[in-house]
């Protein structure tokens, strides 16, 4: 299971930290440039959780290789996402970025759960983990966070996602099932929001 | 005494999510991010403080009827909120955030005093409290903070009715009254200085 | 060896408070906003470093001397850079915040390293350290932040800064020299970037 926990966590850094690089590139940032934000985007949510539930040392702290992957993956993704037409970078930064909330998502709440969080502060924490790492991109590159664009579901999915997971648990299936559907009911929903331009009522 | 404090924090909560709600309401945000919104002025000042005395667990994390309140709250602040007219609302936050800013100096000096801070440090863990959460609904709603805006005082009420509880703690004064006046003193300047439009020389 | 660790500290944080000082006052902020602003370059950093690292009490909260210092600092200086012009103003921020990178980013380094971080980290631990308190003095005067500004190199300089002390260490050269080597190739790096207009390709 922990396995899979981390199979799951290496996937979400990979999502967040290609939509780093994509809208970094956008704003013609150099590579150091785009590294850092590919770096907190990818750690970001993962670190305010961490930090919120002081788990020590932190994820990446402890797995410097995660670090180094950020970093050998922005070399190597550099000289290539400069000519990408921006609606095609658009478009791949909203699925990575769905991607990336999915599995942060389940993660975080994952986590929660097992350091013995209430029930609800297990779900806030799943959408803190989900979000704040795109959040944090976005305000880097100066963009408005998806989360406060209007017309599309953004937090309401990693929330929904989160509770798929600890219903799922609560009604003891196995965790790796609940991961996996939590995971796929935040990602499509996402999607399908940004698709059919859902949103809540305001 | 610890009884006394806790009922302020949740003053000081609801104070601030108001002060939140409207806010979110007034750039049109949907349900989700009137709550996020609240949520995060409702905790932000405090979290920071329990990290920075690296309390945990954090006090939210601890009392998951406190997130459950902002979340109650902004299903049923919703609907209401969306016809108040622009003058009103703006007065109706800077009252709910006055004495938002009250309460939580108030009770981050006392909690920084119990963790046995040196004093100047819980004056400034009072002004932190106090400040931080609405600096980050401001920011979020892309607002400049109030204690950035010119032509009022801000965080220099939080320091001074953090200064007042230290005094009166000092001089052995009951905790509980020391409470009140800080409370009093910094809400009511706070309050005065917008009516008359004091400020600092600069 | 702690003594100077300790000395570069105090350097850094005056370097850096002088930054935000001459920034704030640009602004025609208060006394209140030019302390504040102040006092969150000089520490902002090194707090997100401790924070990393899980380090308590942080260095600011143990040592209340240095945040009276910067108070007092604030005091003094506050009339003074009212004066200062436009060029003079800009060119003063930048020497001053070249000297606080150097200065932070050895310290950052050196403290990720005795606390037995894996090597990749202390270099992210030092950069962290190094640019974070800048960030925050540009986000809070409504500046693009240094580390994002094209045409010049920032975070590169406090990376190799930081291999450097780290290349010196392995070799076994004494805690000291490796610290001011640092300092001197971060500092001087950041400066000729200026001069010259050195950047990166992107």
């Amino acid at each position: 299971m922990s396995t899979l926990l981390q199979a799951v966590e290496v996937c979400g850094i990979i999502a967040f930290a290609c939509s780093g690089f994509i809208e970094a590139r956008r704003k013609e940032m150099d590579l150091v440039g785009v590294f850092i934000v590919a770096f907190i985007t990818a750690f970001g949510g993962g670190t305010l959780r961490d930090m919120l539930l002081d788990r020590r040392p932190l994820f990446w702290v402890e797995h410097q290789e995660y670090a180094i992957l950020v970093f050998v993956l922005a070399l190597v993704a550099w000289p290539f996402f400069s000519h990408l037409r921006s609606a095609a970078a658009e478009k791949t930064i909203v699925v990575a970025d769905a991607f990336g909330l999915g599995l942060f998502s389940a993660v975080g709440t994952s986590m929660a759960l097992e350091a013995g969080m209430p029930i609800f502060i297990c779900a806030m924490m799943g959408v803190t983990t989900g979000v704040f790492g795109g959040v944090l991109r976005d305000v880097l590159c100066n963009e408005i966070p998806m989360v406060f664009r209007r017309g599309q579901l953004y937090a309401t999915c990693s929330f929904v996602g989160c509770w798929v997971y600890l219903g799922l648990e609560l009604l003891k299936v196995s965790s790796a099932v609940a991961l996996i559907a939590s995971v796929a009911v935040t990602s499509l929903m996402r999607l399908l929001s940004v698709r059919l331009n859902l949103r809540l009522p305001g």
